[in-house]
This record gives C-alpha cells, structure tokens and sequence, in this order.
C-alpha cells in the first residue's frame, strides 16, 4: 500500500497541480477550489463516507474514472437520489450502500482511500467518526476530510441585520446538534483521530465583482439560498423577527452588488494511517 | 511609462512568480506572503505613503534594491524611527519626507508606482487618501495596497472571553476613528477611487501546530501582543472587567497549543491608473 499512497502524494502534490492550485484560486467556481486535487489513482478502492444525494459523488468520480468508488448513506432517500444523480451523468464506477459510518459494514483494511465532504459538521462525535473511518481504511492509505467554517464568514456591506440572518443560521445548525465552525478544528481531529503526516488547508472563496460566476454561483445560488433555508426554524425559535430578517436577506443581497464582497473558507485537511 | 508597467506585469505574473505564491503560502512567515510579489522593475521610483517606523520600508526596499523609493510619514518620531531602521539594515535606496497623505508636496504624475502597507486603516476618509495619491502616479502606473481585517479572524478552541478580548481591539480602534475591518473594503475603494485593472487577492494566514514559526511568530508575537496593547484603554472605557479580560488573553494563549488553529486574512490589492 506505500506504494500507491506515494503515487498519490507525488501526484497531489506535483508540479502540474501547483499550477492547478493557482488556477483554482483564481477559478470562478468552488468545484475547482475544492476538488482540483480530490485525485486518487487508477485502481484505487475508495470510500465515501456520507454521500448524501450524490452532490460530491458526481465530482469525485467524473475526476476519477478508474477508481472504485463505494459510497455510504444512512438514509434510503438520499442514497435514491444519489443513484439517479450519478446515472444522469452516465457514471459507472460508484457503488452504493446504505451504511452508518458509526457501524460501517466493511473489514478492517478494506479500503486504499476515505472520503468524507460536508458530513462531520453534522455528526455530535466526529472524532469518533473518523476513528471508525480509520479501521477500514489500509495502513498508508488516506482520509480526505472537506468542510466549512460558519465562521469564517464576513462581507460588506455589512449590515446589521445580514450579521443576525447569517448568526440564525449558525444558532439553527447548533440546535440540531451539529457544529457549523467545525472546519477551523479540522487539524486537532486528524490528530486526535491518530493519523499521521496531517495537512490542512484552508480554500477561501473570496468574491468581488470582478468575477460575476461566483457572485452569481456562491453569493446569490449558494450562500443566501442557504440562509433563507433556515427562515422557518428561526422565526419558529423565536431567535429573529420577520421585519429583521427580511431586512437581512435584503442586505444579503447587497454583498452581491458591484461595490459589495463576500468571503468564506472552507478548509480541506488530510492524513494518512 | 506603459512600457515600465507592462514589465512588471510580467514580471508579477510570470511562471517563477506562481511558484513563489505557492511557496509564501505554505510558508512560515508573514513577510513572504504579503511581499512574495511586492517586485517593481529596476529604475522605478516608488511612493511609499505612511511609512511609520519602516517596519515594511525595510522589506520594500531590500526586494527592490535598484528602485529609487520616497517614504513618506506625518510623524518626525516615527520618520526617525524609520531612518534607523534603514540604516541597521544598510539600505541606500530610500529617502524619507515628513508628509501628510492629503497634502502631498510632490507634482502630478511623479511616481510610477505607489505602495500603501496598513495605513487606509487608520484614515477617516481612505477614498479621498486613494484618489490623492492616484493625481501623484503616471499614467500606466500601479498602486499596491495591503490591510490586514480583524472581522476575518478566529481560531480554535474559542472562548468567550478571548472573543471579548478580540471585539475590543476592534471597538477601541473605531473609537480612534479606523477601521480595522477595512480589508474586505479594498476592491469597491480602489474602484471608488476610479483605479483601473483592479484586482484584490486575500491572503490567508492559517496556523495550526504543524507550523511551529507562525504558531510562535504570528499568534504568540504579532496577535497576543496586538491585543495586549489595547488592554489600558479597553478597561478605561469599560468594554470589559479585568477578570474576563486576563482570561481572554488566556484563551487566546490555548490557540497556540498543540490542539489550537488560527485564522486571519490579509488582503492585497492593486490598480492602475
């Protein structure tokens, strides 16, 4: 198994992908930023841990046709969606698998690789998540973790109002039990979690009007669809009121605006057991 | 002069250039991320307004040894400052000049460039700073402007008194009438200020243990001290008790230990005139 994950690490971190890393920097879209370098090698057996309803499947096995993709679920509905998602881009190389990463259906050592993309900050123990993800993972082999940071978050204008939409959102994710500045923590999970050689790194989205596919891509389909996905929860818990939340999402908007600019972080860490 | 400029472009954006980002951004200090491109071509003359005790005179000017540079400050105390550092360090090519940003005692069109490092933040009006300096640049001629954001920072673990340490370093420079937040604002001021070719790149400083030099370098003696230094006025004006605040600094003290990130981002920008 060294021997693959040293393939891997000289492609990942290769001359070719520096210059990816550039251009994804300055790339209009967060696929790129985020997964420029989600590369396995050929032959690889992969796990992704949650897929949800397919959103990273697609990416991760488009980038990675010769690989063995297995991705697990808990919920059915979800995994229905994924296998719809994946066959409507003719992809054949993913299998799926409804699973409970705390009670993973694998052998130990079963897999060369782990993935794992917008799921711990939904788990109450990731540490222990990743420790299980660790068991059916061979020794050399790597976990890839990508999350976000809540927090991380700040544009401008910035209005009152925007800051108590955005905190809502925060406070809602919080309620049900999941950690929305988690990316921030990346690094001492891996480490708690005993894998070595850990490596994190934050991918900031940083938007002006200079590049309009984010401004339209993050700000306005991503980040305030997001928020207004809370609305009701919110208002329900009684943590706003409608006149100051309208009046967020209004300011919200105003990030979007030639003089107005947004900044997030993800972050993307990895290790090797 | 479009000549001199189209050099540099070339010479900030050549290949040997994106190797040397990707290598400030894994780097251990500070100065080569915001600096690593802070290159003008030999026989420039450089404006450096606000130049405070030379902290980045120094670093100008050792990048830049063949470039004439002119730094300016409204301070004789701290001008004087500046010329000592510049001699320890043996530097031959700067001259200095009590001057006030919004008077500025050169004629139009004087400098083929102009570099502006953490001051905007501390004027009332950044704009009209900007738009002052644009009538003293050549046509053709760029101005670089670098401002840190106190909004874009946090860490891990985050403890309650450490963000009310944080929030008072922010509250009591507005009180002196900055803006500590200004980072985010620099893409709408230069194009406020009517720069052309505006472009605005965040540089993230991310530290966690793996790196050990900002650990030491960047948390334990550029942000711990920062905040320290607002601690007499941040209890004078009763932002918060003595208590809560030696235990902010404590927490903000966790960050630095082995289980401990830490985030802040610095945004570079530059227009042409």
């Amino acid at each position: 198994m060294k021997k693959e994950s040293e393939r891997m690490t000289e492609y990942v971190h290769g001359y070719s992908d520096r210059e990816a890393l550039r251009l994804a920097e300055q790339a209009d879209t967060l696929e790129e930023l985020l997964h420029y370098d989600t590369i396995y090698p050929p032959g690889a057996k992969v796990l992704e841990a949650g897929c949800g309803i397919g959103a990273q499947t697609v990416i991760l096995a488009k980038k990675n046709p010769r690989v063995e993709i297995t991705s697990i679920d808990v919920s059915l509905d979800s995994l229905e969606k994924a296998r719809e998602n994946v066959k409507k881009n003719s992809i054949e190389n993913v299998r799926f698998l409804q699973a409970d990463i705390f009670s993973l259906p694998f052998e130990e050592e079963s897999f060369d690789h782990v993935f794992v993309c917008f799921v711990l900050e939904h788990l109450q123990n990731p540490s222990e998540a990743l420790t299980r993800l660790k068991k059916v993972l061979k020794p050399g082999g790597t976990i890839t973790v990508i999350e976000g940071d809540h927090g991380s978050c700040y544009f401008y204008p910035e209005g009152e109002e925007a800051l108590a939409a955005w905190s809502c959102l925060i406070r809602v994710q919080a309620c049900m039990k999941g950690n929305s500045l988690i990316g921030r923590q990346l690094y001492p999970l891996l480490r708690e979690s005993r894998f070595s050689e850990v490596k994190v790194e934050p991918r900031m989205v940083y938007v002006d009007s200079s590049k309009p596919e984010l401004v339209d891509g993050f700000i306005l389909k991503t980040i305030i669809p997001m928020v207004e996905g809370v609305k009701e929860q919110a208002l329900e818990m009684q943590m706003v009121g409608e006149e100051t939340w309208s009046k967020g999402i209004e300011e919200l908007h105003e990030t979007a605006r030639p003089a107005g600019t947004f900044c997030y972080t993800f972050f993307k860490g990895r290790g090797t057991k």
